[in-house]
């Protein structure tokens, strides 16, 4: 047996979020029941698992399969099989010791903002759409509070039992056009986390909250001092560090 | 009364192209049902007739409404009403002798190819998926022939009685990354001209012909001397000029 990684793009729009689930379609679900036909049975590990609606473009996925597999064929076949929604970007033998989940450092994520009055049909999938104006620099400097070390817990739904502490290596806001993008990378990211800041930098960006709102919220430690969280349609897993 | 200019932009996906017709969905028939709301019963006039799959980002539609027409609520009560493959990005107020079809003096198109093994899922509604290689040098040098005042009779489907001449402004392919677009603006532009002129352009990506072949087409005045038509949903009209 040998270890491959897989990197996959998905439009996360028409399915119930990565992770497999009995009777809802899923990306992992599409995804091993391509693999299958080629590798048999099998379990697959994914570096980030999306939620509903989140899209990916560097998501990575890792299995074990024969050493013989013939990873261009497969690759070929496989973007053959699986819906225009999911592309196999890459397909190769990896050391044996790779795990997609266990062995990734980093994972970074873009969230899509069109701030505007008009729609954009082309951004409609894969962008929030606020008809307010937004102003970037506040929520850029906002967000700045986050780097380095922190016990993220107002920006994550509560999970029992689990340290809600991660290393956000990089983050800021940026503005093409009418476009804001929020480009972040961390060790890894609870759940929401990244929604959530994007809801409180919204606040921020309509001038209803101060960019210090992000230092008092980190240090409350209380899911209530934060905003909610952003719908999952803007967010997308950009790339995984190893 | 007072005539306004509507600029659109759409997804050409789910529709039978721009223009109405009774039984199925067309740009066309959504937006004059939003805009009967505000105007009642009404005709208007779109600058380039985009056939099924067709996009644009930037189409230009007239009417006739009464003169104390609020250009700003109505775009924003539109937006809210038509579906997110449809977006109006402006409203206003034009000259009373403008008419977006006959006042046009030119029309733009994008033809957008990912040339490479693997699809891209956010691509793959507004682009040609070629898994070959294509050289983009002699496709440019190809469409060069095309520049200026012709009979493109060899790019045309027939309709009978009328001229294909027409007199093309610019035209040319570029590549960004896997990313291969056309570029072409035209006084106007006979039916499924542009998706013509692509086809033509593939063959002579994947070496199969050399750029010569577009000026023996023009030359023909034969449709048999082309190569049919590239797929609808790789173009989009981008601009249209007064």
């Amino acid at each position: 047996m040998a270890v491959y990684r897989l990197d996959l793009a998905y439009d996360g729009t028409g399915f119930h979020g990565y992770a497999k689930q009995p009777t809802v379609r899923t990306v992992q679900g599409e995804l091993e029941t391509a693999l299958r036909h080629h590798v048999g049975d099998l379990e697959t590990f994914v570096a980030g698992r999306t939620d509903k609606g989140v899209h990916a473009t560097g998501q990575v996925v890792s299995f074990q399969a024969a050493d013989d597999l013939d990873p261009r064929r497969v690759l070929r076949s496989l973007n053959g099989q699986l819906a225009p929604e999911i592309s196999v970007l890459e397909l190769c033998r990896a050391a044996p010791d790779f795990h997609a989940r266990f062995s990734a450092t980093g994972r970074r994520y873009v969230y899509r903002i069109l701030a505007r009055e008009a729609p954009d049909p082309f951004l409609a999938r894969h962008s929030l759409h606020v008809t307010d104006r937004l102003d970037e620099t506040p929520m850029d400097e906002g967000v700045q509070h986050l780097l380095g070390e922190h016990d993220f817990a107002a920006f994550c739904r509560r999970a029992e039992g689990r340290s809600s502490t991660r290393l956000l290596r990089e983050v800021g806001w940026t503005r093409r056009g009418d476009v804001l993008e929020l480009d972040i990378e961390a060790s890894s990211f609870c759940h929401q986390m990244v929604r959530a800041i994007v809801a409180l930098s919204i606040e921020v960006g309509r001038g209803r909250r101060s960019p210090d709102v992000f230092a008092a919220a980190l240090a409350s430690r209380d899911r209530a001092a934060a905003a909610g969280a952003a719908p999952p349609h803007g967010l997308t897993l950009t790339a995984v560090t190893y």
